[in-house]
């Protein structure tokens, strides 16, 4: 990457002041995995509840995640990804990948996806939507691009 | 995603564990942007000297950020990515695509990559890398496999 955008204006940035702490990626993980209520989430994260009501209204209002009833009388609520949320997918795809490299740990086992349309163990790589080749740091750079323009132009 | 694997055992609990706050993933973003220089990072960031040092030694530490002279008298330093650090580049590209998808708020213009290898403004895309197909959530598992036997096997 060469340019240097303004601090306020880089996508990253505005990501993390939503989710940029531990527990909301851990909670949006678990919504993943299919840890959808609250008692659930908060047995598998070792999580108070006071951090978990806090953190999950915050992605509520974030729109990542809604409240949706699944028993009546009495009344309960799990929590399932919105369309913004199952977005976050790559990130946390990318960050398995870079965990699962960087820091065994000694584990015996390590957590992998199996991909269901070819049955393989898969390791997510990151190509360009236009030449499908893979996107290294050496061979993009940042650019600033009018909001309505960024649809694969060439600049 | 369906097998619920343990807390402590998933790669993404322990990525979060070193570069799980905001201003971590923030410092790594600015040495891909160029900006390795411990004054130069305080400003951009906006962020206290007693934060910055901080964080800069634990990324040190974790074998991020490699520490290397770029002047003698008087000694000066700057901070460079380790290929441990270089390889988060995925992470951020997926934060960058998602934050510029969701999180555009008004701004005129978006930060965006531009693929130095077909010249075009791109939409990050990440694939399976055995049959290149997109990878979606409804679309993989997760599976524990063996530390010394994920390399392709099917299981």
């Amino acid at each position: 990457m060469e340019a240097l955008p303004p601090h306020d204006i880089c996508p990253i940035t505005r990501l993390l002041e939503i989710v940029g702490d531990r527990w909301s990626f851990l909670m949006i993980r678990d919504v993943f995995y299919g840890v959808r209520r609250f008692d659930a989430m908060r047995q598998h994260l070792g999580i108070s509840k006071k951090v978990l009501s806090d953190r999950l209204a915050r992605l509520q209002q974030a729109g990542i995640f809604k409240k949706v009833p699944y028993q009546q009388k009495p009344e309960r609520f799990e929590y399932r990804l919105t369309p913004k949320g199952r977005d976050l997918f790559p990130v946390l795809v990318t960050m398995m990948r870079w965990g699962n490299r960087w820091l065994d740990e000694g584990n015996s086992d390590v957590l992998k996806l199996q991909h269901q349309h070819c049955g393989e163990i898969v390791e997510p790589e990151l190509v360009c939507s236009h030449c499908k080749q893979p996107l290294t740091p050496a061979k993009v750079r940042t650019v600033m691009v009018p909001l309505n323009d960024h649809t694969g132009a060439k600049v």
